[in-house]
């Protein structure tokens, strides 16, 4: 198919691409256009022939880079990283051309095989519980879901599925319908909003467990919130515990919380989005010591693993209640392996790319050691510090700096304000107890120590014209 | 980033996936592996140092390529296609790049926004109702889901919240969950298996309306279950039809049922996945009339449309019923555009990739006229009929052959275990009316006449030898 000018083309754009990211600290990091700014740029209807290549890829930039907030610019500490790296592009290229739909082990047993065995390689590196593992009698396991949302989804499902099926044993009077309507959740008031989210399309109640000085849900909280639960005739059967929560990774205390959810029979779910891929640091592990005592865990291997978005990896201790809650056999799905592929049924949407694929040339060219590495954070929180005029918010664990200016909200809405209104840097905040905090999270892989001196300097810069400005 | 070498190994990946596209035909189209193959050939663990670059590369025919069931091999012919073409490959290699995730219009304006646009292009080649559009000042508009068991169940969702609304606007002392408890969906017997999942995963009752001689439901059977299901209490919400089923390529009877729904205030939903992609071309248009009726509608350009996986574009008529059911605000999502960006919070991820460009790139480079050709079914059907021990199972509309042995169910599955064991062409059966029937699907982009004439004599030959058999 890709004969002579296709294969030039396709070299071509691969020099566009590696020229992108070779200069994106020359581009400014947030875009200056307004709502709506690209429809008056391109017609208002498809074209009825074909276009010259020259003029589509001409529009690149005179059509989208005007509009593209740069993730991947040394200056870009917004939300969270994504993760970036020519290996996992390269295995995104084999991934499209071989363009399988792997929703069965059948339909492309070398799609189904290689994410189980990934898996078990970075469930290794995490140095995971073996129940966790697939191996080759594991009743556990592990599947790439597209984001951690799904990921805290499916898992819910589950849990409710397990529950309403435990209940209906003992007493098979009780309908679905009935026990769904005393069914309570849980979750930290600092979980990302797709936990709140699952909740709801999960159509149980979803409670939001108040949290301590470090902004984690600990045991004692826990514990008094089910007593009151229960006596009022509600059934806990789901806690999602968050390790790196979204506003400024604070970590719930899983070593507390486990073993309640377990004594309780409740479903417990770690969602460990972005802190997830320190864990292969020996010096981090120690964060997720309580991961024997949940049911499942997930984090985002393209936050902070180098492996191009969308790849969320999730692990479950027992298959079964995964795919008891899910499984559909129709007939033009069935093949003569029907029970092989461990990582299928385990989601939401049917089909699935060879995600896998990212994750085994990722870690076989970097190695484990070439993955080990943690940011800058500690050196801004240094110069943070150094100023008497800022405050640090939360603990600095990993890439997170949660600070703000000494001072009212509505100062510190201005001063981020004026900091992405000057496009040199882009931040977005958080709310903190109360407070309005500005998160500075260290995510291009390309960020180094000049970047974040430069980013502390001009913050500070702000700080001062805006502070002079309130006195006068 | 890419620097030289990097530069040079995405060429030579170029050239890797060209040559594997052009010399595909050579390629047994299923493989030979049994289930656990693969974690045999590599090791336990993950590398503790990178590994040489050329072992990885060598290890993708060494691993890979034995177990890769060839979705793109011109004999190919089951389940239905799944789109590849060089302009979207290109395109996917641009959002590898850029790299952005899409959760907001500030996150990446031209990410929300080219969506948003090249939803209103592809409406309009289908000539969709004005409704479905944004425009600048539209109510409704289109975003692309990763497939369409999500956008089945986003309609869902959505239907669900609606119809709670609407009845404790009138009656606020009514629970959700007791209203929940009283709501049924419905879809065809015929329809896809992760349309009862979306009414699983919902926790609603979905009822499978049986379907007429053509495999298709029809007004006057909707309109009578209907009428029980009020009688007996129950509140249809929901309907989500099919044009285009899984099994045989039936559509549902949309002129009749449309009515109907907006009758009685349920939510239409019309799943084209398949046959979606047809109706750019005028003499299929016609199959998609009473879309007009729908509250959203969904086809996947991913199978039909030369764009690769995953591009799933869905339509609504009123986007406020899908934000309404799903939109969270939490602080670090805010910023200040926070209404612009149509697109988003319609869909259970949160992050999403910039697919857009897909859709951009193959309009343009192939024209609306590029794009209207359908596949070599009716030739193959002509095939069949003139061998009279074969019978066609269902009218042959678009690029599917349903076809049989006239005989008994074990013939067929015998007569279909032997095609698959020859390894020469690749089908799927499904069951139509009891029977066990095999599906031939025009599937791959290089799929010409001469490969259909292979596979009938292949496949003729193969029925000859197993008729001559059972006659000893």
């Amino acid at each position: 198919m890709l004969l002579t000018t296709e294969t030039i083309r396709g070299k071509e754009m691969v020099d566009y691409v590696a020229d992108y990211l070779e200069t994106i600290e020359q581009r400014q990091v947030y875009p200056d256009v307004e709502p709506g700014y690209l429809r008056s740029l391109i017609p208002e209807e498809a074209p009825d022939e074909p276009e010259a290549y020259e003029d589509v890829i001409q529009d690149i930039e005179r059509v989208i880079m005007p509009g593209v907030t740069h993730w991947h610019s040394p200056f870009f500490f917004a939300y969270f990283p994504t993760a970036s790296s020519f290996p996992a592009m390269l295995a995104d290229m084999l991934c499209g051309a071989i363009g399988c739909i792997g929703f069965s082990w059948a339909a492309s047993p070398a799609c189904t095989e290689l994410e189980t065995v990934m898996l078990d390689w970075l469930g290794k590196m995490l140095r995971l519980p073996k129940d966790f593992l697939a191996g080759t009698e594991g009743q556990g396991g592990g599947v790439i879901q597209g984001t951690a949302s799904e990921a805290t989804l499916v898992a819910l499902l589950a849990a409710r599925s397990r529950i309403v099926k435990q209940i209906q044993a003992h007493d098979p009077q009780r309908s679905e319908v009935e026990i769904i309507s005393k069914l309570v959740a849980y979750s930290s008031d600092q979980a990302h909003s797709s936990v709140e989210r699952a909740g709801l399309i999960g159509g149980v109640r979803m409670k939001k467990m108040s949290t301590d000085g470090k902004f984690a849900v600990c045991g004692e909280t826990f514990r008094k919130t089910l007593e009151e639960d229960k006596a009022s005739g509600l059934i806990p059967f789901y806690f999602c515990a968050t390790l790196g929560t979204t506003p400024s990774c604070a970590f719930d205390r899983i070593t507390e919380l486990g073993p309640i959810c377990n004594a309780e029979g409740m479903w417990m779910h770690i969602d460990a989005a972005y802190a997830g891929s320190a864990f292969i640091c020996p010096e981090f592990r120690p964060l997720l010591d309580g991961v024997e005592f949940a049911d499942s865990f997930n984090f985002n291997p393209h936050k902070w693993l180098l492996v191009n978005f969308d790849c969320s990896t999730m692990w479950v201790k027992r298959r079964a209640d995964i795919i008891g809650a899910f499984k559909m056999d129709p007939l033009y799905l069935k093949h003569d392996h029907q029970e092989s592929g461990t990582c299928i049924h385990w989601q939401i949407p049917l089909g699935r790319r060879f995600r896998s694929l990212k994750l085994w040339f990722v870690f076989r060219m970097y190695g484990l050691r070439g993955l080990q590495h943690v940011g800058l954070a500690k050196e801004f929180e240094r110069l943070v510090r150094n100023d008497e005029r800022f405050e640090i918010c939360a603990d600095v664990v990993l890439g997170l700096v949660c600070f703000r200016l000494k001072g009212s909200n509505e100062l510190n809405e201005l001063l981020l304000r004026r900091i992405n209104g000057a496009r040199r840097v882009h931040l977005v905040p958080c709310q903190l107890a109360g407070a309005f905090v500005l998160r500075f999270a260290v995510c291009s892989r390309t960020t180094e120590s000049r970047h974040a001196q430069e980013a502390w300097r001009h913050i500070s810069e702000l700080a001062s014209e805006l502070l002079r400005g309130q006195k006068r």
